[in-house]
């Protein structure tokens, strides 16, 4: 079925508020049960990150299972949903996020919300959080526009849970996440100062993405042949 | 094929079964070996009840797979199955599961049953009981009416294995397990006073996630559609 | 493509020695490696056993991927084979395995074969054994015989990286590689004392299994149907 | 689609590229993290090598997804391209790995290059690495002809995380990365003098592999079905 734009809105909510729990609850409960070694709560944490995405997008696929206003926006450069859509779903993320913070301090006795003190701020990480959001757009949508579409929840969360290893930056990828986190003063936060430059790298992710991608799914034409 | 009814009732014992003995031997033995970190003990529990539920569902899913009440009456309010049937599939989940319970303390050399003296008692644990329920049931039911549902497997296992960690009440989010954790005296067991409430949670997740999968499957007609 | 007997018996003997590396190999990197938990050690040992099952299967799965003789019994048994096939396969499983142990002693510069001194002599763990082992055979052949084939990879490498926690007798399941560990005085390794009543408590199991199986996989007929 | 040559080209330099962030960057970011047991930044790192690998491949299969030269000589071999575009691939897959390289050192603050002393040379380890690679080759090119040929990305993603394990070589199996890891002097490198006989060594199983390979999916004959 096609869904409607309010089922889309709904799912990305939804969604994302899932995926914020998700983070946010593992990185509390995690680093509260692992105090011997600062890798083990991080090994918990990107567990049950890349585990409930690929649950999340397995089961909102067929509506909508973004989650990601970055990914959003290359569907709209893309042309898979108008204008009015794109900022809908991307309200729903970021209602969705914010929404996530709050449930989890609820299920874990904290209040309701908590500014981070967790500094993430510096140039590396910002190259960091570039090339993790080119590595997780060029995922998405290589595969989405691929004979392996129905996969794309294996491939996200097997390279989220990885992102958390291989970048400096713990591969955050997303703004309306980010966002979320800030609210977090647990393990899994970002402090104001640090979201913003987290969040325009992403942006400068998503548009040095745009470029590979749009190279990388062109139907070949006669003359483009040539190496083939 | 189409099952009988008498071979559902059977798959839905077996499986729970081993489901309530992954939960619960895995507990056991985990909490013994791992002494050193409290988050390993979880990691090692989480990860084996995680890839059960995936092996049971891949196995069962031609048959039936719910091993859940909860599950099992979603799937009678929305006409998957009738009243007599539905009695007959939770009779078996929770013979299923205690039996379960039954056959790993035989494993592990313990008496037959035991009461847990594990409290988990508290209105952040409910709440995050409802959390995980309607997550749960939002997994299962979006999936199986995708064009996802043959991975449907992936998407609960990924989703316990996560609600283990993200929640604080480790996501039993199954009526019949919990039941069948009453009377083990060993890490995944519950209290009897904790029980009643854990599982009044659960049907009230039910009810609030049923509420958002009838909206989220439900075909649009022409007037839905002005936001796509 | 059909394969011939002689591929098949190359793939079992293929097979088998890999996942034989696996289980060992894996034991004595984790064994000397995570000196600090017990539990770690185990986990280690089963994540990369269920991840080489994973992966053996679906690669041998269309020539012949079964790289255990109670599951070539069961396959004898529903007609999937002939006589003399099932005992070239078993025998390339036996040989296999013992060529695996081989292998992974080169490449951990010990000698090429050791009796193992590891106990695993007990009642409680005949039955657990047991149990593995009808859970083992419930998974694979509930799975191929259902629309879910294509995925019985990843639902016996799930249920044995489970088996490994769950059940106290570590879920081995398998006589051939049962066989292959008396050779190793290593972590994974079992005496020769064990070994037999171990290999007893699977063939026991695979009676057992063989009844679930035919009862769950019979079509139904017009009188079997009142429950449904 | 049938991409172009340069389209595959490109895909190869960014999927080995990525891959070697997956290896070095979480080596670095576990040995860092992990300081308490030898074991546990291992299954870090294995864990992280295995989500990214089965992201990369579900994601470029469509396109170009070997990372790998002896994969790409292998399809050489076995006519699926031409020498051309075979030297085209391995060329990208170098020049991306060690991008690689410099981009985990830039994300991690370390100087672009250092040249690694981590020894890894020893007659062990090089039959280590010839039964890795047969083992790697045989998993894809079994894979890719047969039904699974979709599940190809678990399949290569399962076997190297079991491969961190089983083998002493920690599994290696492929001379881009592996000329790579020469140029960090991080957790996961590799001395120049090491560097060369595993790169024989992954030759080596090449050869073997190939053999196996070919006659496990040749076609059978009439004459040589007498064993089914």
């Amino acid at each position: 079925m096609t869904p409607t734009g309010l089922q889309r809105v709904v799912a990305e909510f939804l969604g994302t508020a899932f995926l914020v729990m998700g983070v946010i609850g593992s990185g509390i409960y995690a680093s509260k049960l692992s105090t011997t070694d600062d890798g083990l709560a991080l090994l918990e944490n990107s567990i049950a990150t890349g585990a409930i995405l690929v649950a999340l997008i397995i089961a909102f696929q067929g509506i909508s299972a973004s989650f990601n206003p970055v990914v959003t926006l290359v569907d709209r450069f893309l042309g898979h949903l108008d204008t009015k859509l794109m900022f809908a779903l991307m309200g729903a993320q970021m209602a969705g996020g914010i929404t996530g913070t709050w449930l989890t301090h609820t299920m874990f006795e904290k209040p309701a919300f908590t500014i981070s003190t967790n500094d993430r701020f510096g140039g590396h990480l910002w190259i960091s959080e570039v090339i993790a959001t080119i590595g997780l757009l060029l995922i998405i949508f290589l595969t989405i526009k691929s004979d392996n579409a129905r996969y794309v929840s294996v491939a996200v969360g097997g390279y989220i849970a990885a992102g958390y290893w291989f970048t400096s930056s713990m591969s955050f990828a997303n703004p309306a996440v980010t966002f979320a986190r800030v609210f977090t003063d647990t393990y899994a936060g970002i402090t104001p100062t640090s979201a913003w430059p987290y969040i325009a790298a992403q942006l400068v992710g998503a548009a040095l993405a745009t470029g590979l991608i749009v190279f990388l799914i062109k139907k070949p034409t006669h003359s483009s042949k040539e190496l083939s």
